[in-house]
């Protein structure tokens, strides 16, 4: 099920992945994985630090790249639209090639509460890491962290829907788009209109 | 520093923030909140599975006022309406009486990251119910998703503002002026006007 890729460390996770979604996280150990792609534990270790790393690494250039698109948004930019520079930056590092491998992924997080728990923690880091960046370029509070947070909020939907089965568009086409219905949601009055 | 209240739960729980905040979280046992209270370690758990349900018992209570408000909310009302409805409803749990408890349960949670990861996990259990409960409505996705997530970050902001030092506000106006905020961040182009 592994094809061979360059480099040791996508190898392992492909296969740590393909184990965690067939026979369950809690049941596969480091030293599978690497057996898996004829490595040794060690070689593992020398890696990632546990197998939950393997399902988080990469956490931190994920953030970078978000924080890349806030800064490629010209100084006048509106929050909405540093948000909206963000979310194209951060679409760029899922290509539809990563698209098999990122649903495999969701399979595991989605079946271990632990994991899920963490995963809402690293995307709630990711909002809080955008709001400083916000109030660095001047945005007041509550703005920076209100935009912050609906930036993850819109990746997180966005990303889901990528995941889905049969879904086809790219990640920026569909995050683009969850944007959008943000604003015409909140462009409505918060009274009803009777 | 623990004033009598009535009922044992509410004493017990008022014991252990204090205890949790002074001592340290990890460094108190449930013997030791029991004790300060004049009760037993065996009364502590027939009101707590253990400590750390102290931190979050409440919890389905919360849940509810908040559907309870998407209720309120005339069946013609606009999603955001409906999520304003429910910030209004979900205020009045936390009446002004409640803040000092509630600055010390924040300050407690603070401090521990599995305490944090918990405090998330019921914030994203939170808007997964309300996004179900919008679906119910009507409200498609990803609007019901957005809508809900929405409303929990507005929340969350305006919590963390209401427990801030000084703070006089009711979490209600706080709510309020947190969502209208959000609208005008929304409103703003996508598209930085050069």
């Amino acid at each position: 099920m592994v094809r061979w890729e360059p480099g040791a460390q996508r190898r392992l996770q492909a296969a740590a992945l393909e184990l965690f979604a067939t026979r369950g996280y809690e049941q596969t150990t480091a030293a599978e994985i690497a057996a898996a792609v004829g490595l040794t534990e060690r070689t593992f270790f020398r890696h990632f630090s546990d197998k939950r790393e393997v399902l988080f690494y990469g956490q931190d250039q994920f953030v970078q790249v978000f924080l890349d698109g806030v800064d490629a948004a010209p100084p006048e930019a509106s929050p909405l639209a540093v948000i909206g520079s963000a979310l194209q930056a951060a679409a760029s590092f899922f290509p539809d090639e990563r698209r098999p491998l990122s649903r495999t992924r969701q399979s595991v997080i989605d079946q271990n509460p632990a994991l899920q728990e963490r995963e809402l923690h690293k995307l709630a880091g990711l909002a809080t890491t955008v709001a400083a960046a916000l109030r660095v370029r001047g945005v007041s509070e509550p703005s920076a962290t209100l935009a912050a947070e609906s930036g993850a909020t819109v990746f997180g939907i966005a990303f889901a829907q990528w995941i889905r089965p049969g879904e086809k568009r790219s990640l920026a086409d569909i995050a683009a788009g969850v944007l959008l219905e943000l604003q015409n949601l909140t462009a409505a009055s918060v009274w009803p209109t009777a």
